[in-house]
């Protein structure tokens, strides 16, 4: 049975959620751990995110029994507190520039839920990171990790992953900071940039890099079903996502095959690699090698500028200018939103 | 009923081929457009490809009467002709770095082809052009059209597509020439970075960009069906793909909201967005304007130097010189199997 | 994008419920259909079925704006009340014959939530009701309608459907009724049947005939999308559903073509059929004419007699006498329950 | 990952076949048994079956190296070779009654090929059979085993299997067999019903039964994922099939509880049930004991007497005499099919 999962609500609906089916039987459900993955994610005091502060306090209504998972489809919400729809009505008809406003419009007639973005809020991401912490916590016992780092934040960028000895302490030591960056100076310098543009009215964007260790050789497949595949089919559903890459990714396009090459050798009577420019995955299985892949969140669309725009009510050209509560940039709360994805990814492909 | 796709075979096996199932009934194939495309797929002569020359006839099986799709499975196969499974004993137990040789062995326990890389081969993509080729058939009698061109080899790029004024002329215009490209003085560079990395003995990557013209606005969805989830899916089935990215891409990293968001207006009383830097979707869902994207292809990972790697029957290290006919760049042959896997996903989701 | 549902939730947990995805937008969600539905399910005073009374009272968590589908995911759930977790204390590890007490135990590890029979309950039912009440709302619009009725239990018949001049009225007729037949005095005939089967401190079984009128020739496939195989899939979800068959069903086994081939012929200009042995569906498509099934429900396997069971914790054979709360006969509440499942396979195959 | 097929072929076309992914990787594909397994589908001379005889040789494309499956897709193919498509040209704008012309028509805009029924005739169940071989070869090597026999045709019943200690061998003697049943008195009599039913120009309908041995408990899903209903999806996949019942199926509606549970014991230690009424399924999973299950077949729908029809080109009603080579029964050729169903069903559900 594959491992499925279902987002569910809109930002000011009751609640949002998530249904996770054939996860495994017996896993104990920490909630410490689900909880902290949950704080990761929330917005923070201080004027790196928005205003909007929500607690995050998850319900679990099916799957877990004594403190365990069923195996039967595990539901989780997390009711809506500190909305303000009024923010949203006086300009429900005004599509916010590289939002899903036009598109979720013209995709459902019309009926979707306009109010902060509804169903297309980055607030369902909440949801996907409880999922994402149960299936981590499924992937624990098999001993595989998964951890992710802010890599860049406009011009300024983190240590990466060393893809070859890359260790599970790391990610415990990032997800320990109020900021998820490997080395705190550069985090510091991106925290200035985040500043920086929120004192220019704008908002900015960069990217998230993720590893998983511990993964077997073997897992995924050629062809659609590859761990690629798997993997990026889930990253696309976080808003915000404009790439992929894997390995050297993008880097791969001005190189050379004998500069890239993964040579193998053995270790410790395994098979491994010496570098690992593919990222651990070759033919969209994975060889045992750390998996790395980096992806790409575009600044937030949300600025309190004066943009040009269509009225959909009226079909008039408007002036815009968002009010509300924004983010002016989305990495320090997305990282572990992209570790949910990997994690859920992981674990489809792993079981 | 949702558009799925099955290739199937080995390099060196009887025969290669597709199954596509619940195709839109009545669409001519047009079997002049299809062999076009796999021609454009096709080794050649000169240098700039591998040696290995196949006519790639296909033998449809199922799924065509009197000429039109029946709407019922759709079945091509492709002969195998000239192959050398002689060069492939000597070294079968060495893992070539960087291939699925050693991940292929590991999933299906030993019992994989691994003449020519099998299943695994880039030969299987004349299948997936075949497919493709049909797909598009079925999109232009939806105005939709798809097309691709190498975007870069090592240092030299080609001129990129207009995301906003992008018109299937153009398409057409690369599809008939022998190298795709826009700019045909940087593709002779291009071709020149590509016969020195034959001279230097390695091979070179790059990136194709693909663009899709007259997808109407609200196809696709959020969550894990959107739109840039479906292509991903596809496009890292295609052996070498390592990454992919919408729009701008990765340069929205480094980017400010104020810089890159998408302003919309009227145009012929429909909305439409000043500029592209979304690459056409928002929310997992299509608006309107061209979807654009790029896919990075390593370079080829068969390089006839001489590279360490385990034997996977002795599990001792050994070094490895690949010989065998090999493409020192298989960008020249991959934009239509690019446009191939586009095409299918954007059928998919529009169907 | 395929109409899914998941389903969760288990009987003395905090709620069920169910997620709908990809639902059409725009339909109104009539709430007080919904609440009939929900009703016709509900165990009632009286002594024909379980002493367990809950007051089912969905809420909506998300998919819903305005009144109206939004056409993303749709969450309602349903809080669990009336509960008795001690009657299953007592007996927790006595597999109960017949049920799903020894295949959940072993499918999971032991891990799932056996009071109540956990997810495998009977009230797990109470969730579909309410996605088969929105399918059939979906429905409606589109000019299709599915009702049900207690076609038999024991030795008692009602009257079956015509299955050429079915109509929606009769639909709404029977739904009115506190006990679903088209013929009372049958009913009241069963109903005596079901009051003997208590006092013999037994249970008894009986048949639910489907009927959907409306929908239009052409929905469905060969192979394995067949609309007799998608419902049937949507049937046996249903908890005591020992078998499906369609039109004349098994009475085909002893019949001969020339007696049983539908005839076809023109009426107001479109193709019918004279009769329809074939439940309106040929090759695993839809042909116009009604359609028509029949399934079969076993009767309850909680009886209060002494069974020999096997204790799963000590591995030894015990005598089981099952005490709690259980309906002598769920036919009565089955009906709605079987439409619900007939109306979400529809909307799918329909969309 | 999911063991899927696709069947793909028409009845006059080159070839028809088939595609199966996600086959386990090292079973050896026996082709005497597949062999085995098409030649008692085949139609046999001396007046029980149709006239076209075909060799039926498959030719395998692909996932099979050096005598076993690679794991990757298997693709196999059978040419069509004895078509006379002059006898259907005749008539192809007759619909013929209960057969699918007139609902692929519908369903396929008139594009479907109508030459022998198309995709829709029953000789693609040779690609089904095929793939069933392999499926059974895989099932072999974990202990399952499957069978069926034909237990009616019209008034004449074989003897049923026997639910509780059904064993294998019983499988292989009625493989061996020309006519597929345990008693070959009945099959006597069965064959007298075929050819009286041939001299009175009609044709007859019937039962088969399938058991399935060696399946451990724990195998399958509550919901939508459930046992019955996978094997329900591929049985009805199957043409002419109008009904599935598992165990006592229909017999459950006249049935009390008290008669019909299913007692548990002890037996090697292992827990099993003291009879089988519930043909190995409980709450959609597997309990240990043999799966049985019964499914209806149609009276073939083609016979030369004359019928009413309609001409679907000039839509008036007209009287259609099938000419042509059809069987007055297909029971005799079923039975092997419906293993290959259940037989990729089993296998789907136990990956």
């Amino acid at each position: 049975m594959q491992l499925r999962y279902s987002i569910f609500g809109e930002s000011h609906g009751p609640a949002i959620g998530v249904v996770v089916e054939n996860l495994p039987a017996g896993t104990a459900v920490d909630m410490g751990f689900i909880s902290r993955d949950l704080d990761r994610r929330r917005a923070k005091k201080g004027g790196l995110s928005t205003t909007r502060l929500e607690r995050d306090a998850p319900e679990i209504l099916s799957g877990v029994f004594e403190g365990k998972t069923t195996g039967t489809p595990l539901c989780a919400i997390i009711r809506n507190g500190d909305t303000r729809s009024a923010d949203y009505e006086r300009t429900k008809d005004l599509a916010r520039p590289s939002h899903a406003d036009f598109t979720g419009f013209v995709r459902y007639g019309g009926h979707n839920d306009y109010r902060g973005g509804g169903h297309f809020s980055g607030r369902l991401t909440a949801a996907l990171t409880f999922a994402g912490a149960v299936a981590k916590l499924c992937l624990r016992e098999r001993g595989v990790a998964v951890g992710a780092h802010i890599l860049q934040i406009g011009p300024e960028r983190d240590v990466p992953f060393d893809p070859v000895n890359l260790q599970p302490a790391l990610f415990e030591e990032i997800a320990a900071k109020s900021f998820s960056v490997i080395d705190d100076a550069a985090g510091e310098r991106m925290q200035a940039v985040i500043q920086a543009a929120r004192m220019d009215v704008t908002s900015v964007g960069g990217l998230i890099q993720c590893g998983i260790t511990g993964l077997p050789a073997g897992v995924g497949a050629p062809d659609r079903d590859s761990l690629e595949g798997v993997i990026a089919k889930n990253i696309f559903a976080v808003p915000a996502v404009k790439g992929i890459e894997f390995g050297l990714g993008f880097q791969f396009a001005s190189a050379y095959g004998h500069e890239v090459n993964d040579e193998m050798t053995l270790k410790d009577g395994s098979v491994v690699t010496k570098t690992n420019r593919n990222g651990g995955i070759l033919g969209g299985i994975s060889n045992g090698m750390p998996i790395i892949f980096q992806t790409v969140i575009k600044p937030t669309a949300s600025i309190s500028r004066p943009q040009q725009t269509v009225n959909l009510s009226s079909m008039a050209e408007e002036t815009l200018e968002i009010h509300g509560r924004h983010d002016p940039c989305i990495l320090s709360r997305a990282s572990v939103v992209i570790e949910a994805a990997a994690a859920l990814s992981v674990l489809e492909a792993l079981l």
